[in-house]
């Protein structure tokens, strides 16, 4: 069985092609661009890159182009479309109304819809993707996997803010989280790298990459996670400021009478370690930069690291203890001197990093704690688009 | 010696005159409505209540009354003013500019007024307060203790939200913290009681009033609190909703078309746990209620405690380990089952509370863990009045 996992953004798409029977991936690629100039289609396969330059007006002749590209007999990977047995989208909102992946019918559709106000930026492209693959290929099953699904396990005390209740009921506003799919998918990683049952461990999974959550995970399910209405919240991430004192953004409205999305934007774009530094979103280019001495982006680094290391230390308290960490995305996967650094601030739990282990955990899962460590640590490379394509192949096969 | 204490708000005021020989109170009140039909001044001595109803159209006024009330035949303590030493006056905000407390001059008079800015509801009837006494006793030395000064050791990566960095330097737009002066004056007791030097512990003292905060305390200095840029930010309170995403807001402007005014008022008068449960800020109410098989009051307090658990968990971290935990202020002080609670929840830290201890605790200092007990907690009444009587005599005797 061949699934396509299809991830659409604005003006972007990414997409999988992957064979369910050995779970590997024969294609996969990125259009960029979409309905600006300059479109181009990146695909790859077997290592080798295939530029195609062209206009796209929209996602759907964008996708057209990725399925001729997967037929292609040249760079194509596949005979004929039909080979293809199901589409798994990624969607980033799911409201309450989903608390796992789910074959898409009118209903589905109407319920994403429904959730565009909580996802302004998010579901319209999703919404968009959906369609245009319906059209091109009508008869073949779409599944929705949705980031926020996962975390529908938080018991209410975790996701309701203290705000006046009818706030709630009205408008939805009460925490959702997201990365759901990445935070599933490490944390069953973990589990079989352990040998041990999902059930039995008191789980922290780091998800860091240009956003930034953790997520608390006990019995399987996510008990609470650090993103909430909307993927500001939380962590410091690259450009966003995560959480703050909730009386700064009505003191920029009166102080500097800033609108709504004036602030949206200074909070979502011009934060987190690149507003701190002043210099990069980028945490290679911190890290340099703080090695020439450089004071902001020390303080950057500083903050960022104590916010990690702050949350880990209320999810232990959330999950009154903690049997392992689980490193993934860009940073979580790759730098060991950032695992290490927050390691070390965790010493109260008993861990103990094996340096060894840690400097070559460079996108591949390892365990990096010590035999001796009281809690283990895992590095472990995320895969949503293969978590998306595992769940859409059990729900067609249903 | 004895010592004036006073707290001014917009149309109230409290009052101490403390006898530094023993640090007992003389007398102690209250005047409320300030400026408002219906003034009242309640003067208390020696268990005994004396209620003077006049018109007070300002805070000179008012302070003129305490003074008389001070000096009075029936009820006074002092013969005459000239015994009044020194005055301490509780100032909530001290911006940047001061980590400890001070004697008022003319240039501390155009710093605090300097941070008006900041805490704008709290800074003006502080200074309206120290003007009206300067006037009453132009020679008597007066000090300013502030809220905010205890957590200026905060280091910056603490202190600083991750947004872009001019707000802080334009602005000032960083986490200060409040209730400094509560969370210092237990900490001491806190070492006092374990007969430990307050430079080899560490320290989470739990502020739980109507307003409620914590800190992480290390070598006697604040490292973390949890209010912030104002005291909305951290723990879900009576009316103020703590922690939430930051995009809430800029939702609620957008989709509710409110205005900053709006917001703050909702954000700090209508939420916490009054607006979750929609009953009661008071907790005893909360309590009675989810008793009664109220879920929005059970909801309420659900998240309240999960809150504080979190908290601490994040200040472990922070302070890489704890070696004693204080409760104090109204809830803390009072409500053992509150402090049961939380203690369950933090069972990991190898916690024991002596039930007999922790039941006994009701106003008056306790160790409340057991012998076994990995981590010390106390229950500890809070006394900010005698806190600025100390720093107030030691500025004026140096």
């Amino acid at each position: 069985m061949k699934i396509l996992v299809i991830n659409c953004g604005s003006s972007s798409l990414k997409y999988q092609l992957i064979n369910m029977e050995d779970e590997s991936v024969l294609a996969k690629g990125l259009v960029e661009r979409i309905g600006i100039e300059g479109s181009v289609l990146t695909h790859k396969v077997n290592g080798e890159k295939v530029k195609i330059e062209q206009p796209m007006e929209d996602h759907k002749i964008a996708i057209k182009l990725v399925l001729d590209a997967l037929i292609d007999e040249k760079h194509g990977v596949i005979k004929d479309m039909s080979e293809i047995s199901a589409v798994g989208h990624r969607v980033v909102h799911g409201g309450e109304k989903y608390a796992e992946s789910v074959l898409i019918d009118d209903n589905v559709m109407k319920a994403i819809e429904d959730c565009v106000d909580l996802a302004p930026l998010h579901n319209p492209p999703n919404i968009i993707g959906i369609n245009a693959c319906k059209e091109l290929m009508p008869d073949t099953p779409m599944v929705a996997v949705f980031d926020t699904a996962f975390h529908q396990t938080m018991p209410n005390y975790a996701y309701m803010y203290a705000l006046p209740y009818d706030l709630y009921e009205k408008y939805g506003i009460r925490k959702y989280g997201f990365h759901g799919t990445s935070h599933r998918f490490v944390s069953k990683e973990a589990a079989r790298m352990l040998g041990k049952d999902l059930r039995d461990l008191k789980i922290i999974t780091c998800h860091l990459g240009n956003g930034a959550s953790l997520c608390a995970i006990k019995d399987g399910k996510s008990i609470d996670t650090t993103m909430g209405f909307t993927p500001l919240a939380g962590l410091v991430m690259g450009t966003r400021c995560g959480d703050i004192d909730p009386a700064v953004v009505t003191f920029l409205m009166n102080k500097l009478n800033m609108s709504a999305a004036e602030i949206d934007k200074l909070i979502n774009k011009e934060s987190g370690v690149l507003g701190l530094s002043g210099l990069s979103s980028d945490f290679r280019d911190l890290g340099e930069a703080q090695e020439n001495g450089n004071e902001r982006a020390k303080l950057a680094l500083d903050v960022y690291y104590y916010r990690v290391i702050s949350y880990i230390g209320q999810y232990v308290a959330a999950l009154n203890g903690v049997d392992c960490i689980v490193f993934t995305a860009g940073l979580g996967e790759n730098a060991a001197d950032g695992r290490e650094r927050i390691c070390k601030g965790l010493k109260y739990l008993g861990i103990e990093i094996d340096d060894a282990n840690n400097s070559s955990a460079r996108g591949k899962a390892m365990e990096i704690s010590t035999s001796a460590s009281k809690v283990k640590v895992l590095a472990i490379p995320t895969n949503e688009e293969l978590m998306i394509a595992r769940d859409t192949r059990a729900i067609v096969e249903k």
